[in-house]
């Protein structure tokens, strides 16, 4: 291979381009674990100028005739896919002139300040106008790259999170649901009713035993503790790099299971991390995770499907009993198997059961999409929120803060990142399912606190891939098929239903 | 003022540097205190990535003709002076060719390497090959440099830590030194061991609590917590930037006084940073810490000047017998005031006493001198220590883990840092020496745990200063001469010997 190939000065500024991305992601972590508030400012103008020049690096004037020049050249099947994805990369950047690009990072910071002060105290007018500069700007965004991909505005930045995602495909799959939910729903509650409600372990559950457990849980799923961290921060996250995972959890010490399931989630994440191809890709776009729904299917699927299913229950419950000092009932497998499996409608998304939370991600998926194509005005956000949780789950928010301002999402420039969430939910079942197909002793292994065969079957199969295919191809390699909510709805049926 | 004029976009430039310079300090707090061992490798690319892009921005082909252009404005004091610095910057930083200041990183990133396995197992040897070629790379560097500046090789890499420093100045203040401090540690140890040994209260000593108390003692001096925090790290630090300044200590759990003195040290360094001009000069060069001989003097100043005197320990002794739940004599005092002064000739710098101290530095001085200047092969080096040691502290170490390998500078790259320590020591003595006879109220004030007055005057007259002056100039303003030793003999035959 010409080392001084178009192909090979590609690798070479994408390299710079994924370390500069590195940088990013510690400067991103610390602010939401450690920096104290009066590192804001200065924090806002380190991560602004290092995007600011990793958007200089990717739209230089070189760049085009780079890509063009190396799709001439002879490329194996991971150098060809490595710049597929540096084109997809050039084309959303290329696609804005630099001022937009400031201005929406400004009107960012802006509107997720405004959003601060505005969600505690339920005041929705309070950040309607930083809301309405900043959808403003994301419309014209919207619009430059709709031009350079051929997509709607909507498509367009959906691409942003998940590659190739397109609307059509997500309209099916979600009638799917919401003709299936309601009706679902309904007999999960009804079939709930008829048992005894699980009990609530009594605590309080002190934070550091919280760690502790949390640390093991980590340890038995496969998180390597040379590449990654556990920290505390408001908002859970996994972030980092694949060779130093960094994630975080609260602990709410009147209940140990939101930070259980939360850990149990991000390690999923971490695991898709760790697991993504190594040395020549590490740093290359061909090297990054697929997208955002396979992403959320990792964490999913940990968290779902392997940790709230009876075997590790089984597994985990006398382990939580000696952590916390619990004897009795409250600490039996099948009662904190119960607890995990509580449905109940509710107005906050983070807060939902498994089966509830794909109706508040419709609702703001449907919401977002005419917020940005034009059919709704953004003064009708508030009521049109809560005529969707009344259709849907049957509920009427009292307030914003319950409503259209829990969501850091659209505050903070993020339109277009909802509908990852139930298609990564989808996307856990069909894996979790293929998995267990391939090979059937897992469920076995996890209920002896055993994953690596899991983790053996989805690192040959999703991490280790990284962005090699698309996520339809992906997903139809590892599992027979394109996604669709077969394997979801069985698996919501088999758990809460109790069907076979 | 031309907004488009030559010191405009100078200005323009020099924060961008600034900003990359604040990021590169998060990166090397978060390296030092939360990452992974894993992560060093990306980290280090991280590291290099914005050094190059700060060298880059730095020595644009633009830069020269900007200064010139900007020396021929009218600027008033301030804007001159941020001007001086900036030529300053640039003149070192144009002085290397990029790919010596590569080889250079990745030599310093190898020998550390190396040390870090050379140190425990006191093997010289290991580390000696690696060592070479880094001295040989600095020596380039230091060539480079000299001939720019137009001074010696030595003070080439001097003027990096310390502007204007040289060592011609340097040389009399420490023959000075030389020829006191034997007579006079012979008649401190003599009068120490006319008196009853101090007792050490007895532990252990919770790091939970030294943590406590640590930040008790933080608040009363004055640190700011909505701009900065504590932490763990093997290597004590004050990093970060003025915005949010990042100290560390570590915790014996036997000895609860190295974590105090500690960070007693390490906020008189986040003083200073906190204390820094805001804006316009914020990041810019004028606003910066004057060098390192400054920087030392503060944190020596909180440190040994204000807070190992009898008013402090007055004050503190009540709240440690209180934080660890002591009581009796062990926890009097005047029992604790004698712990804090006790002397004793040792062969760690770190550990060293207040009066035996700059032996250690004098020692390294005269040997990286003679190293960079070609007087000593780095095979001698290990025998020209245990003779440096023999000579001025009448001891000789037994091993190179107690000689030659137990500090990080040369193996790390930090040639011509070692006499900042000492003159930093000196400083600190004529400063509080001026600060306590322009406010004589500075004492006792300390002794109510009030530093208020002391901060108050160091604010005006040093920290908020930034860099508008020289060290020489800005110490002549605040102390009425240069700096020499005569304040620190002073305090040193005070204190221990207990002369007025």
């Amino acid at each position: 291979m010409d080392r001084h190939g178009a192909y090979s000065r590609l690798e070479a500024l994408f390299r710079k381009i994924g370390i500069l991305g590195d940088a990013l992601s510690v400067l991103h972590w610390d602010m939401s674990t450690m920096m104290p508030e009066g590192g804001a400012a200065s924090r806002a103008d380190q991560i602004a100028l290092l995007k600011a020049m990793a958007h200089e690096l990717l739209t230089g004037p070189a760049v085009p005739d780079l890509l063009e020049a190396a799709a001439a050249e002879k490329l194996d099947d991971w150098q060809r896919a490595n710049l597929r994805e540096m084109r997809r990369d050039w084309v959303h950047a290329a696609a804005l002139p630099a001022d937009l690009v400031e201005a929406v990072a400004q009107a960012e910071a802006a509107c997720e300040m405004a959003w601060r002060q505005a969600r505690p105290n339920a005041d929705y007018a309070l950040v309607l106008p930083r809301l309405r500069e900043l959808l403003t700007l994301v419309r014209r965004q919207a619009e430059a790259k709709a031009a350079a991909l051929g997509v709607s505005l909507y498509d367009a930045l959906l691409d942003q999170y998940e590659p190739d995602g397109r609307s059509a495909e997500i309209d099916g799959v979600f009638a799917d649901l919401e003709a299936f939910l309601p009706g679902f729903l309904a007999q999960v509650l009804e079939a709930q009713g008829r048992r005894p409600a699980p009990v609530m372990p009594e605590g309080p559950f002190p934070a550091e035993c919280q760690r502790v457990v949390g640390l093991d849980f980590m340890a038995a799923l496969g998180f390597d503790f040379a590449h990654g961290r556990l920290d505390t921060s408001f908002h859970p996250f996994c972030g980092g790099i694949p060779d130093d995972v960094r994630i975080t959890t609260r602990y709410d010490e009147a209940d140990f299971t939101s930070a259980q399931m939360g850990v149990l989630h991000e390690t999923g994440h971490a695991l898709y991390d760790f697991g993504l191809p190594g040395a020549p890709w590490r740093g290359q776009p061909v090297g990054r995770a697929r997208g955002m729904v396979l992403h959320e299917s990792q964490s999913l699927l940990m968290e779902m499907q392997a940790c709230r299913s009876r075997e590790f229950t089984g597994w985990a419950a006398p382990r939580l009993a000696k952590a916390f000092g619990g004897s009795g009932p409250a600490w039996a497998a099948d009662n904190l198997y119960r607890l995990g499996i509580r449905v109940e409608p509710g107005f906050i998304r983070v807060d939902a059961d498994e089966v509830t939370y794909p109706a508040h991600v419709i609702i703001r998926t449907r919401l977002e999409r005419a917020l940005v194509e034009g059919g709704l005005d953004l003064a009708d956000l508030p009521g049109a929120w809560a005529e969707g949780y009344r259709r849907l789950l049957g509920i009427t928010p009292p307030d914003d803060r319950l409503g259209c301002l829990q969501d850091i999402h659209w505050y903070g420039g993020a339109w277009g990142y909802f509908p990852t969430y139930t298609l990564g939910a989808m996307a856990a079942a069909q894996v979790f399912q293929a998995a267990c197909r391939a090979d059937p002793g897992i469920p076995a292994a996890i209920g002896g606190g055993d994953f690596a065969p899991l983790r053996a079957w989805l690192r040959a199969n999703i991490h280790g891939k990284g962005s090699l295919l698309s996520t339809r191809d992906l997903l139809t390699e590892a599992t027979g098929r394109p996604l669709d909510a077969t394997a979801f709805k069985a698996h919501l049926a088999r758990r809460y239903l109790e069907e076979a």
